[in-house]
């Protein structure tokens, strides 16, 4: 089995708000992240399977940059997270989350048992990963 | 003389609007800079001058942190460019614009002659920088 | 569940010597190694767990902050790791060493279950890992 | 047990060919990856033990350079994949078949046991792994 | 003046030649370079001039990503640049005759007096650039 | 003319000291930069010229190796910079001395004429440079 990882970049505005609390209490939960700000996220994806004998590869990168294009940069590049996706109205964007959307969609988008994990980097320090089980 | 680089980074959401223009027109003449989005911005802040010979520094460097963050991540760090700050009012917040704001606070808050230039990155692949004439 | 990076940043001295061995010897198991130099170390710190609902996060980011600036900045930060720390008196200052205490201390303060692994980078080619067993 | 990663970077130039296709149907099944073009190579190697007590080294660093040195660099640094290479004569140099072959070559060299993974990085946005089984 | 900085990528096969030299001297000239291999270059294109209020940019992204695909990608990505260029018959492909190169093709396609630089890495420990004089 | 940069990396240890000041002065003037600590310091040599018509280069990469091998690794790589380099006895080892001792190495060494600057990375943060005048 070989796992193969496709980088790409997205830019998003964001704000922590967690849906029902008061904008105080947002912000005593969230300290800064509660007030606008944004990120250049990096999204490493990688799919995990046998090599198709005839192309040596373990997915098409043209088919795996569609998916991404229209999964990941339609809905979130050049976005306000909060505002113009449907994901965060009541859970805070935290890269956790995001994450977690982020992977539902793929696991969707891609045939059975291909997807190996999701790893969102917010920032140069700061990462998260969500790896699927196993077959 | 030598010159002396520091870099910090700063996370900001924004988007490009000419104040004077509807947003309409804003969007025909920005695209998808004119919806809301976010980067992490790594500025990089040049000083030149003769080395002080007790110290074998061109600047204190705790004192250039104090100037860096009263100036620039207090400003812009976690803020939204367009409603949280006073500068893009009128003109949109492009790194060109951006970079221009953050030279004349550090004009005004460094020693005369010592600022060499500001070299702002929005994202990996695009900076924008200002170099100060010599003396 | 998620797993959750930490990446944080710190400078030292060291040298390789094997507490029991001669100098000579030490220069002639470690080599170039066993000479006083430094290093400009890179600590991924990994956490796993389930999300709080509450806050979207697999642990508060301004406590796991402020444990790695007890457990590692305090310790090792802009210190000689063979003079100024207790750990290296007798086994050399390896990166499997080093990652390893800093495991142990982390394990230490971390509530039961949490750590998922550290990554300890000691130069742009080099880094190791200790990944915890799943619980 | 410690895992160690040591990265070494290598320069060649390849085209995707599969040897049983004509030229046109190589141009339409890999588009322009079937032109010759040429990447830096990055290659993690990654090996996992027990800490050898009187080095606090999983492996000698020295012997793995040579190791590195011999099966890695001498064969494919500076090279033309296709051409000066015996692997690539009817399977194409994906990241996937290269990675493969390293893999290969690498589990000869290095004691039973010891290989955790490859990665290889073909470019700053794409690189694949091979994961060993746990022992 | 503020110069603006794009930053793209692209991958060629190559090998030193003086197309004066036999095949020995090539070798005994340029040693490993003289054999095929390639490269990810980063060329960085730096602009300068006045800011256009009405858009607070140097000069529009858009073109410039049409003139930097015309210009650069399309003749030099994925291809092998002494085989597939007329650029490299006569003189070998060293980073700093294809930074000339590339320079010229800017010059003619910029508007004049725009090109402050370019600067091309061949690869993490290797870079050239060619600045213009003042207007 | 054309510029080329060759950038190398070393591994020193080190701690402020002015000569003439005690061991609490020191630490008063310089805080934790007086205390022993280390650094993966990335140098980038720049050399200014004409291209030698024979080998499209400005300079011949082997020659520049051996020199700055012998000039700069051998006396830095894996050392202390106070106690075992004759450079540091009286001034602190800032980047801006030890870049300026590199420069003064690297004038003797290199025909007159070709340095064009040094830039010294102390870390991803921090770097100074010095330039020459044209000339």
């Amino acid at each position: 089995m070989v796992r193969l990882t496709r980088s790409i970049d997205f830019s998003a505005s964001l704000q922590y708000r967690q849906g029902d609390l008061s904008d105080a209490d947002n912000r005593r939960l969230f300290g800064a992240e509660s007030r606008p700000h944004g990120h250049n996220y990096r999204l490493e994806v990688t799919l995990r399977g046998e090599l198709d004998p005839a192309t040596g590869m373990v997915f098409d990168l043209r088919e795996l940059k569609q998916i991404l294009e229209r999964e990941v940069m339609a809905r979130f590049d050049h976005r306000d997270l909060n505002a113009d996706t449907p994901y965060f109205e009541k859970d805070p964007p935290t890269p956790e989350n995001l994450a977690g959307v982020i992977r539902g969609l793929l696991l969707d988008a891609l045939p059975t048992g291909m997807l190996d994990r999701v790893v969102l980097h917010q920032d140069q320090d700061l990462f998260v990963e969500i790896v699927e089980d196993p077959a």
